[in-house]
């Protein structure tokens, strides 16, 4: 199955207390794609400037991404300078300028309308929207947000959510979007606008996944070596799509392991600035990794439980 | 097993978005010691003034908790008052009144002498000192601390360090008292100084075990009534060390069930103001919260893992 990609391809500008890195690739379809690339064919919608270093993603294209729905345009790409503090938890946006991704519209290739997974990035509700009219009815739409939009365009975000299958937010913006503080209040009202399922990331505390099996949560990658947290949570995505895509079913046990998928990769995106952990990445290594959570989290419960004396 | 607490026997008044309580059994020892008795025999010292409800306690006897080191003194008992904002993750103290606690010495009864685990509640590290001068060799001591005490008696603090097994610490205190940001790190600088194994508090987003068996996670328990969640760290160590009390055995696999009672029993206390909640809880009760545990948490690996193709 392939999945169709829609989102921002940017340059960044960061600096956390582990370095820095000046105009490098970013944006939530280059992590995304980083990271699901490793594991299904991606097929990516986006839009750079004339200043793009196209040879930079030319390692997701090896892979097997398809980069043809990427429009070059005359100008500027879209870029976003920031700095983090100290805990990486907060960070300070010091410049975004919109370039040729003030006016993006998507354009869908006709080869991409059959795509089977929808992944709608963090971009405006309305071009949400413009993709999933021109895409087949595609077996899984999942879709990410952000405040701003939450904020900006309330109504035709929610509308939205009515043709999504599985939204993945940030906690403060659940509980945001549902006006409710409680996480398992505001994911319920969160599936009673649409979506089945509901991907809660927590950052560094890992991400819940709400859905008709209960509840599932996947801890955080505890990493010694931090270097920028920008683009982990459409690298949790990348990896939570692309492990259901190559698995070809959406039920219960392939979910719980498509979120653990998810939080391996989120973690990739946090070990180097960019997506320069994903350029030599291997299936393998993710495979180890998969296995290290769930060293991580498993126990048993014995039949005969010791009683009290 | 039997095991020894010793901490602060309190009168709380709290207030939360969710209600409020006044002057209302609390303290380290008394929370430890309402989830620890549901599974293990517990010795408690602490002190109260002629003003404690002792009846309020009589449950905790019931269930086999020997109160006979509660020392009872001319005076008031300690109190604190304090208020929680929306989220519950910030709280403000309205009041505290140290009572006969502020020159507490605790005074460990022969018969308590020859316990075999030792939790040490959130005191004065010089009184912590004392305690364990008086057990007679324990197979287990386990420790609590605070900010307040890494800021104003710090030597004392990490001298304590070197004769404690498990240390029980908030994530941000853990970072405080090692001075270092990342978790991993300030694990390791823990264990180098001590303790064998250090339980890392996050509250609603569980909790992490560091030992030479790894890294263990915990989620918290989604709850969508909260009440208060005064007490719950000192609950989850009650849990905690009253099945290892149980279990008779401190190897790595009863230590990851071990951390499942924990957080089981952190939630119970913030479903309830006080200690409420756990006076009619039953050890199945318990058990059932543990298998959710387990379903909320494992996944499993195929052993042929589907291939990207």
């Amino acid at each position: 199955m392939s999945i169709l990609c829609v989102g921002s391809v940017a340059l960044d500008s960061v600096e956390t207390p582990f370095g820095k890195a000046e105009r490098v690739p970013g944006g939530s379809a280059v992590f995304f794609t980083a990271a699901a690339s490793l594991l299904s064919p991606v097929r990516v919608v986006g839009v750079v400037g004339d200043d793009y270093p196209d040879e930079a993603l030319d390692f997701l294209a090896e892979r097997g991404a398809d980069l043809s729905g990427i429009e070059h345009r005359k100008g500027e790409s879209f870029f976003w300078a920031g700095r983090y503090d100290f805990d990486l938890n907060s960070r300070d946006t010091l410049e975004t300028r919109l370039g040729v991704f003030g006016d993006f519209r998507p354009k869908i290739p006709d080869s991409f309308r059959s795509s089977r997974i929808v992944f709608l990035g963090n971009i405006d509700p309305d071009l949400q929207h413009d993709v999933l009219a021109r895409v087949e009815s595609p077996d899984l739409v999942a879709c990410d947000t952000m405040n701003f939009w939450i904020e900006g365009k309330r109504d035709r975000l929610v509308s939205l959510l009515e043709k999504v299958d599985i939204l993945l937010i940030n906690d403060s913006e659940a509980r945001q979007l549902a006006g409710e503080a409680n996480l398992l209040k505001a994911s319920r009202w969160i599936q009673a606008h649409g979506p089945e399922m509901v991907v809660v990331k927590k950052g560094e505390h890992g991400a819940i996944l709400f859905s008709e099996d209960g509840v599932f949560f996947v801890p955080g990658y505890p990493l010694e070596a931090l270097a920028d947290p920008t683009g982990a949570g459409d690298a949790f995505a990348g990896g939570f799509l692309g492990y259901l895509s190559r698995a070809g079913a959406v039920d219960p046990e392939h979910l719980r392991r498509a979120m653990v998928y998810g939080s391996a990769m989120g973690s990739y995106a946090v070990e180097a600035f960019s997506v320069d952990r994903f350029r030599e990445l291997t299936q393998d290594e993710v495979a180890t990794r998969v296995v290290e959570f769930r060293r991580m989290t498993s126990f048993e419960i014995p039949t005969e439980a010791p009683q009290h004396v």
